[in-house]
């Protein structure tokens, strides 16, 4: 859990892949967003993003049963399409098992993912499976199609207000819970369920990402799955300005509160850099905030909550105090392995 | 290397996973085939194909280089975009490797992918990288557009000819090579160049695909990945017919002929059962055959060899000897580990 920067030849290799992507036919966003944005044959466009889950990387076996691997596997990637505002459609699911899993197992992954897959319209069309000689290996490549023109990372302007659905930190209170050998004292069962199904089995805010896009008035989008100090720095850096977060702003729920409390960690910790939240971080002219907190409520019952402001810059993010002086926070979740990197 | 066959309750998963994909909207193919078909926002055809290659379960480190992994793990995709007749268009490519790996073989990785790519027109426009426990893991998500209508397994009829491009066991007689301590004595340097770039630098048949796809009188093809005995049993079952192929017709090279008798190997067993030489195999009625050879020769260069024919029956592949008589030889290739299945 140790965050890492990368190193300079790592950005080096991630600037180069990126130039050649820039220069790509029918690539309209190519490296550096939750998706690519494709021309498709036929002139729409399509949205395609991949992730890689790892036993002991990503999850672990003691906790995470096969049909959460499978709905977690799938709603990281759901959450890149929703943060282009874009409706996911078809799934590619890539597995590797140890030559011990049984097809009870297996038949419980693919569950996992249909459970959630059938709440956004989203089919298994292909796959590989493998051997693994160590743990459990799962890459979902998504594809969906943008309904109207992508939000990308790189449309926030100084003076934007920066805001993010529900609350932040459950992930993270989830994974204290699950980490532990027993669950905490004192910690209502309710509030254990809340935080261990935010990390298991996260819920991607699809019906929010299409409302928000068609709203008007959001000039950036990202989904928070390395934490919000990471995750706003991307939004900062493609935009070509800084964001300056109110600490006391941040949504955090009564259960990570709780957690928090009886585990001994910092409620404020998790939320900004706790990570797979998978709650959406976007920034929108200030005008707009009080529609779109409004509409998105009643649209959706889902909270908007401003937590702070774009302000000219080159990329960087600072959290205030209710004084308004700057306090230094992790820069964000990178799994259990040092050396983990969502794209 | 043993080959597996599938278990009872594994085709009945792979049967629902497909019924679904059947079902699902904008699904011209789903599972089932070398790629799946999507009617892209916009209306063209899209093809879709991933693949995850495990480091000591298809390959090894002692003998592939990084560059090669990258090649291999976007060619075998290329390959598969290349048996419908389709353009490869943009790959998507995640990546996890041990906290030892140096940014040098990161980038020699990537190398290894742009020089095929290069070859293809073929773009990376995302990925992921994660860190990985034990060895590298490679996933390549390739999407491609079908240039006409595409070439499926399911379309052989009664009375086609079966032919492949090409020749074939040189892969599996370079992975013999490439598994000894080493060199085998009494095969020229050459020999041994031939088949060991076969095995770590496959090169998929792309234009081949396209052209054949478009001459018309092709009736269904496929990628030889997983042998021809596995891969030609897919196009029979698919297809609701049985195969005949005459093994003295096998087109083999002189290099894998002098690495099999060098090693002690049957060459016709490596022809049948060696897997990867990403040939295409295809049937097409009998008139075209003569027509596909010569145009295929002077479009390409390839070559095409008349194999076998298509005959009354229910998905069995049955292998003949000069007189006529039945061969038994193995279901194809499963790499080092049991268990490996490619969809």
């Amino acid at each position: 859990m140790t965050p890492r920067e990368p190193r300079l030849t790592e950005l080096a290799l991630i600037r180069a892949l990126r130039e050649r992507a820039r220069q790509a036919p029918g690539v309209r966003v190519g490296i550096g967003d939750d998706c690519a944005v494709l021309e498709a044959p036929g002139g729409g466009l399509l949205l395609a993003t991949t992730d890689l889950l790892i036993e002991d990387v990503h999850f672990r076996r003691r906790y995470a049963e096969p049909a959460d691997i499978g709905w977690k596997a799938l709603a990281v990637n759901v959450s890149d399409i929703a943060s282009m505002g874009g409706r996911p459609r078809w799934a590619l699911i890539a597995l590797a098992c140890p030559a011990s899993t049984t097809m009870d197992e297996v038949e419980a992954f693919y569950e996992g993912i249909h459970a959630l897959g059938d709440e956004h319209d989203v089919s298994v069309v292909g796959g590989d499976t493998s051997a693994s000689p160590a743990g459990w290996v799962v890459n979902i490549t998504l594809l969906g199609e943008a309904t109207g023109a992508p939000i990308l990372r790189s449309g926030a302007r100084v003076g934007d207000m920066i805001a993010v659905t529900g609350d932040l930190g459950r992930s993270a209170a989830g994974l204290a819970v699950l980490e532990r050998r027993e669950a905490p004292a004192r910690v209502p069962a309710e509030a254990l369920a809340v935080v261990t199904a935010a990390h298991l089995r996260p819920r991607p805010r699809v019906k929010e990402g299409r409302w928000l896009a068609a709203a008007g008035g959001v000039t950036a989008m990202i989904d928070l799955s390395d934490g919000l100090a990471t995750d706003l720095r991307h939004v900062a850096e493609e935009s070509r300005a800084a964001a300056r977060v109110d600490l006391g702003r941040l949504p955090i729920g009564a259960a990570t509160r709780d957690v928090a409390v009886a585990t001994k960690h910092d409620a404020v910790g998790w939320a900004t850099g706790g990570g797979e939240d998978y709650e959406l971080l976007l920034t929108c002219e200030p005008s707009a905030f009080e529609r779109l907190r409004s509409g998105l409520g009643s649209a959706t019952g889902t909270t908007l909550t401003a937590i702070g402001a774009m302000e000219p810059g080159a990329g960087g993010v600072t959290f205030v105090d209710a004084d308004g002086h700057a306090v230094a926070v992790g820069p964000g979740f990178e799994h259990f392995a040092s050396g983990a990197r969502r794209e």
